[in-house]
């Protein structure tokens, strides 16, 4: 295995984009990829692609040939392109699968996108949509959608640890303070705590600002072997590693439905494989789908002990300026969550910070950054570490 | 890059499968396959998925997490399950991707699986769900299904060279044959030509048994570093080369509609990998979604010269008997077409057909044999090159 290096990245605007079709936005974030790589299509040896259910909001499926095809990468090259789902976890997904096709020596220049159109069917369709990521058998039919499930994660929590309305609020405060900066961000406002506990209840605890919104939008990341990256860019990033890990798909089975496991071995597995901990972070994006979302995360990622993702959020440990910065996009909440797109654009945003393009919401010191990409409730898991050196 | 093998392989009874859910056919072709490798799930190292459109066949997403569940491998084991899906081209995505992975070193025991549950909804709907394979912008929400983009192909083939009906009912009638010496098919029913010819016309020129049917089904393969496994067969199978190549999704784009340019190239890399030429093929299974299709494939793959795909049919060169048999499973078009699992099936019949144990329907002399997977009308093609020799 040898080590990779990105070398360009690309991102939409989010939001509710009624005058751009899927095919647009694959195309806009890949061509400022390749422009950001300074790189020509032709140079691409193979494509993924991460994309949760275009099949449902676009009734299109085979995204692989389309995104080559509207790309204008078919015909006379053979271009191999994958479409690769986890539900929301498929954009880290893809570019898990880009960073392995390169570090084994099969591919040199990969792309790994993410793209999801969700704003073209009903509201309802959507929610369904989504609520495939659970186990339909045993809780889409019963009628847990994700709200539903994530509550019952959030009430556990409080109960166990004593984690308060408030907390869970102030993740969507700073989330909300971090996308007010981010100009590609779907809610660029900044709201109270007040607002928070006094907009609609959703699924108690969770109100309408615990929740992520439903997003159109892409991403795109050009990789390459790392020997060869100042080639193309004089601020390469490192992968340092990339790691993916499985549980049950439905909550039920869960020891403990407070911790998501997979997010767990997935961390694990990728401080080993870099050679740090969880310490030697200096930002992350976290998959905070809901406010307790992203709790959860800064615990089993490590950042902080179980129980004290709370309390660090409401002291501010997690803020722009605090000792870990969580989400400095916004994050799923406010930067917005475009299912597959998510995973990817998370990654354009560490890499943004490491090598200092963030503009307002640049964080201080940002060499090595994490990001966590889940589907479901954690029946998938995601982690990559990105670094400014080698 | 390090050489692969097939240890092991299993295969559920393909067809109207009502007993039967999603579930329990990956479940039951994946014990099958770990059965015949002699391995335990907790050996298995990472898992691919090759999976169409779970979501709107049985409104369920993130189908890695689900068969990890199912099969017993969550929780302590952090096992990366990875759904690919290139249209009815997932299956050899996923055996493809598997083969990849440990191809790399990165992985040692990988399974690649492919499960498609087409029978839950009503024929509409499935009927439906298989045009997203297609261009739906361009072809879908033009009232064009693939009967009608197929019948264009068999109409210019027809036009081009002369190719006939009696010649495509041809290839029904020799799939059916082989299919009734198959346990595992759809069909085990003998045609006729003269049954073919007054059938139901579907879309001119192509009849009902033109056309592949709706099935449900699943097949697993698994693989190991071609170094350790004499450790668990002793008929290992190694996968001399794995080729996939794109194409524009829709038709209109096409140079040529009688010709798979994805087939093409990714039969010419995967010939130039294994250092061989079609000739040195004994058998192939390639993707007769309908009669024509099969025509085109073993022009495209080189097993004749384009246009005499019809005539060798007549002829009996694809015959089990003949020069090179074509489908000893009885193909898509009898053995049935469960299409995420249909790539995986293929080069389940074919590593049985090495290894000297395909029963009535065995081939004489079978030592290499070729896969050949398409992802619509051709966006994506995905070639196996299987062979007794590493």
């Amino acid at each position: 295995m040898r080590d990779v290096a990105i070398i360009g990245i690309g991102c939409t605007h989010f939001g509710e984009m009624w005058e751009r079709s899927f095919r647009d936005l694959f195309v806009e974030a890949g061509s400022d990829a390749l422009d950001d790589a300074a790189i020509h299509g032709e140079e691409i040896d193979a494509l993924y692609v991460g994309n949760m259910s275009a099949g449902r909001f676009i009734d299109q499926e085979h995204v692989g040939a389309l995104i080559v095809d509207y790309a204008g990468l078919a015909g006379s090259l053979h271009m191999p392109s994958t479409r690769v789902e986890a539900a929301c976890a498929s954009g880290g997904l893809a570019l898990r699968q880009a960073f392995l096709a390169v570090a084994s020596g099969h591919h040199d220049i990969v792309v790994a996108a993410g793209v999801e159109k969700m704003t073209d069917v009903e509201t309802e369709t959507t929610i369904d949509a989504l609520a495939s990521a659970a186990d339909r058998e045993w809780e889409g039919f019963m009628g847990a959608t994700f709200p539903g499930l994530y509550a019952m994660i959030a009430r556990l929590h409080m109960h166990k640890y004593g984690t308060t309305q408030e907390q869970l609020a102030q993740v969507a405060v700073k989330n909300h303070h971090n996308a007010a900066m981010n100009p590609k961000a779907q809610y660029k406002n900044e709201i109270s705590t007040s607002v928070v506990l006094n907009s609609a209840m959703i699924a108690d605890p969770l109100r309408i600002y615990d929740c992520s919104p439903i997003t159109d939008g892409a991403a795109a990341i050009v990789l390459a072997p790392a020997e060869v990256a100042r080639r193309f860019t004089d601020t390469p990033v490192y992968v340092s590693a990339s790691a993916q890990a499985s549980d049950t798909i439905a909550l039920h089975d869960r020891r403990d439905i407070t911790t998501l496991d997979a997010t767990v071995h997935a961390a694990r597995w990728a401080y080993k494989r870099a050679g740090i901990g969880p310490e030697d972070i200096h930002l992350a994006e976290v998959h905070d789908c809901f406010t307790i979302a992203e709790i959860c995360a800064i615990e089993d990622l490590g950042f902080v002990k179980k129980g004290e993702g709370g309390p660090v959020t409401e002291e501010g440990m997690t803020a722009l300026d605090g000792k870990i910065p969580i989400n400095p996009s916004g994050g799923l909440k406010a930067c917005g969550h475009p299912v597959g797109a998510t995973g990817v654009k998370q990654a354009v945003e560490i890499i943004s910070q490491l090598r200092g393009e963030a503009g307002k919401r640049q964080v201080a010191k940002a060499e090595m950054g994490l990001t966590h990409n889940v589907g479901g409730t954690g029946g998938t898991a995601i982690v990559h570490i990105l670094s400014i050196n080698r």
